[in-house]
Formats: C-alpha cells, structure tokens, sequence
C-alpha cells in the first residue's frame, strides 16, 4: 500500500469508526456468534496473491464487527469498563505510525522523556507523594502493559530485595502474600515464580478489607514456621467486590518488617485518587506512607486506551537491580554515562511500546477537572443504581457500593424461606437468564460462599437512561427467576 | 472530544501520517536532542482545564517528532528493524477503537479466533509443521508482546512440566541453557525466576551456532553436579551476528533427554522461513522435528507493527497447565464446558490487545508473494552491502552474513600490524564518529573479544542508494578513524 492509498484507507477507517460510535446503541452488547463461527467462515490458509484493502476493510465489517463484545457499549456492566476515548485512539495512530521501540533513551529520546513527564503528571493527579516522582531522583513511574504484569515485575524486585536483605533465604521459604480478595494476578504470580502465595482471610463484616491483626497474626505463624513472607499484595477496589483493605492498619503492622515490601494493587479504584473527596476512603495518606509501589491502570476507568497500566515505586533501584540486563549490542554512551532512564530495565521485556503518548492526549484533552468529572459521572450512576437496589423488596447488597461498583443478588421476601444455598442456587439461574442475553453484559462472582452479581459502570457512553434499562431488565429477569426456581423446588414465592 | 471532532482529528492525523512518510527521507535517523530536552520543555503538571486537540497534535509535531529515533528511515540499520505498515498502522487503529481485551473467548470472540486463524496461516506461511497448528486439535500458536516476554513464558510452561515429570526437583538445582549468543531475553529470563542460565560456549570457526557436543557435554557435567537442565533456548538468527544453532546436531543430543525443553528464539530470523529458498539454510525440518515451542516477531522484520511477538507450542496443555487461573469473576459458560480457547492461559497477563488483526490485515494484503518478496528484498541489500565490505581492502566480515545482518569491522592492511587490541581499540574510535552521526544509525557488538559493528538491513524504505551511501560514510569514517588512531598511537597506516 502506498502513501496515498493509505491516505484513503485512513480516511475510511475514520469515518467507519466515527459510524460505529453512531451506532453502537443500537448493537448488541454481546455477539449472538457460537464458538468456531470465524474459524468456519475464514479460509484456512493465507491468500498467496495480495488482496486489495478495501476488500479486506470490508471483510471487517463483515466478519470481525458482528463478532466484539462491545465494551465501550453504554450498557457493558460486566468485568470493569475499558477505556476508549478519541483521544486514546489518536495516541495509539500516532504512536503505531513511527512504531519507535523506545526501550533505551537513544532508542527514541521522546518515547523514554513522555513517559517520564506523563508518569511525573499522573502522580499528580492521583496526589501520590513526591517520592514517586522521577523528579524525586530516586522514585519513579513507568507504564506496563497489564496490572498481571505489573505484579509479575514488583514481584521479581521485591525478592531481589529481600534476597539482598536476607541472603540465606531458601527460594522455597518465599511467601506471596495477598488476600482471599485479590485479583487472580497475585495467583498468577505465585505459579509464574513456582513461589507459596498465602491468601489471607477477610470478612463480610469488614466489606471484605484486609485488617491489621490479620497480617499480624500471619506474619507470626509463617516466621514460626520458617517461611519468609517478602510482599504482601493489598488491594484498592477488589474485582469482586470493590474492597479497600485497611492499609492504615497494614501499614502500622509492617513497620516491624521493613523487608515486606507493600504493593497496593489499585488497578481499578487507584483513578478515584484524581477527586479530592475520595482520597480518604481510598486511603491515600496510607499510600503515600507505606507503599513501596502503587499501580493502576488508565486502561480501565482512567480514559486511556488499553494498555496503560501504570506503576510507581519509591526507589527505582529496585527495579533495575533487578531487572538490569546490558548486553553489548544494548549499550549506548548516555546509558553508560548513567545520565538517562532506560526503561528497559523497568519492566519484563527489552521492546516497549509508545504508550505515554496516548495518555498525554488524554490528560492535555480533559485536563484535571475533565478526568475528576468523568470518575465522579461513574460514581454518581452507581450510586443511583444502588439506591434501586436498596429501595427494592426484592434485591439486596451483597456489600457496600465502592466507588462504581454494586454487588447484589436477588433476595426474594416469603412466604418460602430461603437457605443459603437455595439463595445461590436462585442466583445461579437469575445470572444464567442474563448471561443469555445479549443487550446487557454483567459478571459473576462469590464473595464468601455467596453468589452475587456485579454492576460495574464506567462505559463512557454510559448515561442514567442505561442504568435504568438495565435495572428494568434486572426486575424482569428476576422475577422470572423466581417462578423457574419455584416451579423447579415446588416452594411459594410472592 | 465528540464524534465529529473525532473526525476532524483523524483526517489530521492521516494527512500528517501522510506526510511523515513523504518527508522521511530527509530527517535525520537519529535526532539532536540532549537528555531532558523534553523534561524542561513541557510543564510538571497536567493542565487543570482541557486544552483544544488542535494545540496537542501540534505539540506533538514540534515536541514530540524532533526527538524521535527513526526507525523506518531508510538509512536505518541498527538493531534490528521495527516493521511499520500502513496495514499495520491501520490494523492498529482498528484494534484500539473498540478496545476489546480478548481474555476469554466470550470476552469477544472474534479477537480469540482471528488470532487462531492468522497463527495458523502464520505457521503455514512459514512450513511449521501441523503439530503447531490450532487445528491439530493439541498444538497452537498465541501472539506475546515480545520475545523477552514469550520467553518468560516457555520457560514457565517448561519449568512446570519438568517438575510434573520429576516431582523430586529442587527449585535451585533447575538450569536453564542458552549460549553465549542467545539475546538478553535469556539472562532475563534467569533474573526473573531466579534461575541459573547456563550460557554454553560458541566458537568463531562454527559462525557462533551451538553444536550438538558442546550439548552433550554440558548435560553430562550438569548431570554429575545434580544440576536439572529443563529448557534450552535454541537460536535462528542471534543478534549479534545472524548464527543458526545447530538444531539438526542439538536434536539428535536431545532424543536422550526427553524433559529437555527446546525452546528455538528466531525472533529476527524466523520470518525468512516463508521462502522455501531459506528453508534449509534456517533449518526449518529440525525445527519440526524437535522444537517443543518456537517463536519469531513478526514486529521485526515481518511487516507487522509493534508488538506481535508469535509463539507456536506442540502441546498447549503445557502452558495452560502452567498458567490457567480461573477465578469466579472470569467464569464462562463457554469456558467451563472446554470448548473454546480462552487466550489468557497462553501467557502471563490477563488483558491482551487485539493484535492478530494487523497481522490479518498484513497477511493478505502481501499475500505469501508479497511476503516472500519482501523478505528477498532485504537479503539481496545484504548481499550487496557484504559484496562492498569483501571487496573492499580496508574492511572485513567477522562472520559470515546472515539473512539480512552484515557483522564487519575495520582491518586496514600495513604498512602498521594491528594487534588484536588494536584492531578493537580502531573500531571503537570508528564506531564512535559513526554513533556521533545523525544521518545514519548502526549498532555495536562483541563477538568473543572482537569489538565490530552490525549492518542490519530490512527497514521498508530502504533501497539499494541507501546501502550506497551508507557504504560511502562508512568508508569515509574508517579512513579518518584510522588516521586518528595514527595520529594517536603514532604508528604508520596507510
């Protein structure tokens, strides 16, 4: 393809996006394809001639569209929302169309400098504290792909650290430590290392939050037992439920072992630190205080286009002494002359993408007041949301709302009595009609043994008319639910 | 920003994608900037009110272009070269306008098929065997970010099943093997798991391939040490210097060690695969014959845009037995009943982008000819630019050329012998007037003690002129180089 037939192609894929925003209402949320629906409709070789692109803009059209999930649709509930924002998408054009692998300074002076200016900015906007800044000199940011992958590297640098601090320690003695609560990255990460990962117990009563005495109590058993717990892995806004684990009181308790490094897993919530008004209850002076790292990613609820997912730590040293490989065909006079950062040593793998660009884009576009009112146009939909849960007979909260997150299940009043597990049972079949579904995505999930259903809203296309469709949909589903259930058990329902 | 300054915005941006292209040419490879040049340009802090798009793409034009690398500039041959496409480069701007991470089939299924499509049409374009093949029903192919990352995951999927097949295994006493050639993806991969690398030796006199009795050795001395070899990373095409391993040899030594991983890294070099000329030369029947996993990025020199790292496994239980979590949040009705591929058991994150369509959208818009072609052409540039250095009495090979890399150095012939430190200590001081350039970007390397210099051809703009005038400076350089070291060491050259 040459330049001008670019310059045709390009224009077209503007304009067919600029379409699909148009209509994207008017989709499903979820695709009515069945499994092997492409593999079957696709040849099953490449073609050996080169075909013309219009045919093959087409065939997107025609083969890829109707197969999505949509989630930028303004009725996406499910999973947590990804953001996609005409800025985010010009981020990504711009950056694709140089394809500068920007893993040492002189790799693209630019690549390396953005991410340190818009890690620099973010921080900022989160109200994270000085020592994360790379103006600091000693902290630092940098944007990773995935918040798994964010866990993978805060993982390898703090048993680098630990091994440097301890260095009798047997590989076999580490100990990851997280919650019951915490994201599958931190089980991921113990079978990537081949390390324990201990989840620590939490309670309903205490909406699923990692308390102080827990850690403690932990802490003692595995130093009894010779094990050597060397990060704990604490959650802002849990995927299930949206738990905010007490880091005041994990901080306090960490204080006596200053070899645990404390990452905060804020992947989700972390962009609620934009608004003032949630820094408390997203405990941010306890962040700044105990964090050795923080991440979040922007690819969610932050405006930034998958992927974004963004970690600070308070002494880069960490990373790169665990991470540093230089072999001869990577050195470069100002990497050896120490004068620049090469993230290259930051993460996982030696190439990286020119991701701060989109997230420049979006911080220029909104501005801090811009992102703040999107974060609290999420919050106030939830909390409308949940204020129909709560006024409703026949729906309960499973656990406080967090932030853009309700948990809830359906809690049918008599004349039966309903046991716990006739409840899950009911809500396995009430999840199972909306699963069926295809203009309305939710997930699943069990908190405790309870099975509940998640709303998460943050979709940018989201407005109050959607949130009430789908409670709509919600009543309807239930109450059909209900009769199945009733028909199936032969018990009384209302 | 709404849909039709979206619009606005998106024209811009392919009308100045546009014109990058036709002005590439005659911007510098490597810019002029000086570290921080970005870091005191812009603000500390994000602006509180969004600014107007037009003022941000601008800044980009003026902030942001001047401090890049170039990559796709044609006098670009350091490294190895970052493919850009406008298939590419549009694929990519599909992919991030819907923002669909693809981690459960169900999750979107059209980005969970396509890429088993394009992985198959991928493994055919290249003659992998039909055991690495989606439809093979056991094997099948995932797109990684890159060959750093994908090795990270053999090496888990590899450690794992060694340890299924040897339940006694310490974690300490487990070696991973490469040479002393494999790319820092290796050493990384050791820091990151904490693993012991083993780099066997290479000798000049084989062109840097591992040989089948170094091998074996080395499992016989491991052996006697109670040491676990469990992977051996194998390489098609080192960065260094373009060396083949010998797999046809490593094969043969393997057959006794069956819990012996062979991991074959053609990161660079694979895609020379396509053409049946390459296939021999590439050991492509050894690689089906014995290679557990094998991968290759086609976001080097394989026309797709950054990141498309492609791995193919012979057994995919071997790395969803390794990596598959599944907590209730990520619970499918289709995934329970096994009747799709969820993706994200096939590598270390959760969230992936949807990548395989730049790769559909590049596959056919070549076709296999257009593929092959391509590939042709940059072996043919290398040849050329070798048939200079062979010609030339002032230059010489270090190695025979590989595909499309050149590893040469100077070696001006009397009236002064040059020791073998000398003959470094030249080419230092010639590399560093080359490094000092702007107009032409080479990379350094160091082949057991000989300090020398890679030619990397493969950038798509690149032609026979710019082979040409690369070979003029090169020459120019070398002669004022010597004349230095002259001047310097006060010994006569010519």
């Amino acid at each position: 393809m040459d330049i001008e037939a670019f310059r045709k192609a390009g224009y077209q894929a503007i304009d067919r996006i600029c379409d699909y925003y148009y209509l994207l209402q008017d989709r499903p949320v979820v695709p009515s394809v069945q499994p092997g629906y492409l593999l079957d409709a696709l040849p099953d070789s490449p073609p050996e001639e080169g075909e013309d692109f219009a045919a093959i803009a087409d065939d997107y059209q025609k083969y890829i569209l109707p197969g999505l999930t949509h989630w930028q649709h303004p009725s996406f509930f499910a999973y947590f929302p990804t953001a996609c924002t005409f800025e985010g998408i010009l981020g990504d054009l711009y950056s694709t169309s140089t394809a500068n692998p920007g893993f040492n300074w002189l790799a693209s002076p630019a690549c390396t400098e953005l991410e340190m200016v818009v890690m620099d900015w973010s921080a900022k906007l989160l109200g994270l504290g000085d020592h994360f800044l790379h103006s600091s000199g000693k902290g630092g940011g940098v944007i990773q792909t995935t918040a798994s992958e964010l866990a993978l590297v805060v993982v390898v640098a703090a048993r680098e650290r630990y091994m440097r601090m301890h260095s009798d320690t047997k590989a076999e003695s580490l100990v990851i430590y997280t919650t019951t609560q915490t994201h599958s990255l931190g089980v991921k990460a113990g079978l990537v290392f081949g390390i324990e990962c201990r989840a620590l117990e939490v309670r309903a009563e205490d909406a699923y939050a990692l308390r102080g005495a827990t850690l403690k109590n932990a802490l003692e058993e595995d130093q009894k037992r010779g094990k050597r717990p060397f990060i704990l892995i604490a959650t802002v806004g849990t995927t299930s439920s949206g738990a905010i684990d007490r880091l005041d009181e994990i901080g306090e308790v960490a204080k006596d072992h200053p070899s645990l490094w404390i990452h905060i897993d804020a992947a989700w919530a972390g962009v609620t630190l934009a608004c003032p008004e949630y820094r408390e209850v997203a405990q941010l002076d306890s962040i700044n205080a105990y964090a050795t790292s923080f991440g979040t990613n922007f690819h969610k609820w932050g405006l930034v286009n998958f992927d974004a997912a963004l970690l600070w730590v308070k002494d880069r040293k960490d990373l790169t002494d665990a991470l540093d490989v230089t072999p001869e065909f990577l050195r470069t006079k100002q990497g050896d002359a120490g004068t620049v950062v090469d993230f290259r040593n930051w993460h996982l793998g030696l190439g990286r993408r020119f991701r701060s660009l989109k997230v420049w884009f979006v911080l220029r576009s909104y501005g801090v007041e811009g992102f703040r009112n999107y974060i609290r146009q999420g919050i106030k939909l939830n909390e409308h949301f949940a204020s129909l849960v709560r006024a409703s007979p026949k729906f309960a909260l499973v656990t406080p709302p967090s932030f853009a997150l309700t948990v809830f299940r359906l809690t049918p009043s008599g004349p039966h009595t309903f046991t716990d597990s006739e409840l899950n049972d009911l809500n396995r079949t009430f999840y199972a009609r909306l699963s069926s579904r295809h203009d309305i995505l939710l997930t699943q999930t069990v908190l405790n043994g309870v099975f509940c259903i998640r709303f998460a809203v943050g979709a940018a296309r989201t407005q109050q008319e959607h949130v009430d469709r789908a409670w709509e949909i919600l009543q309807r589903e239930g109450a059909v639910a209900v009769q199945e259930f009733a028909q199936r058990k032969l018990v009384n329902v209302p």
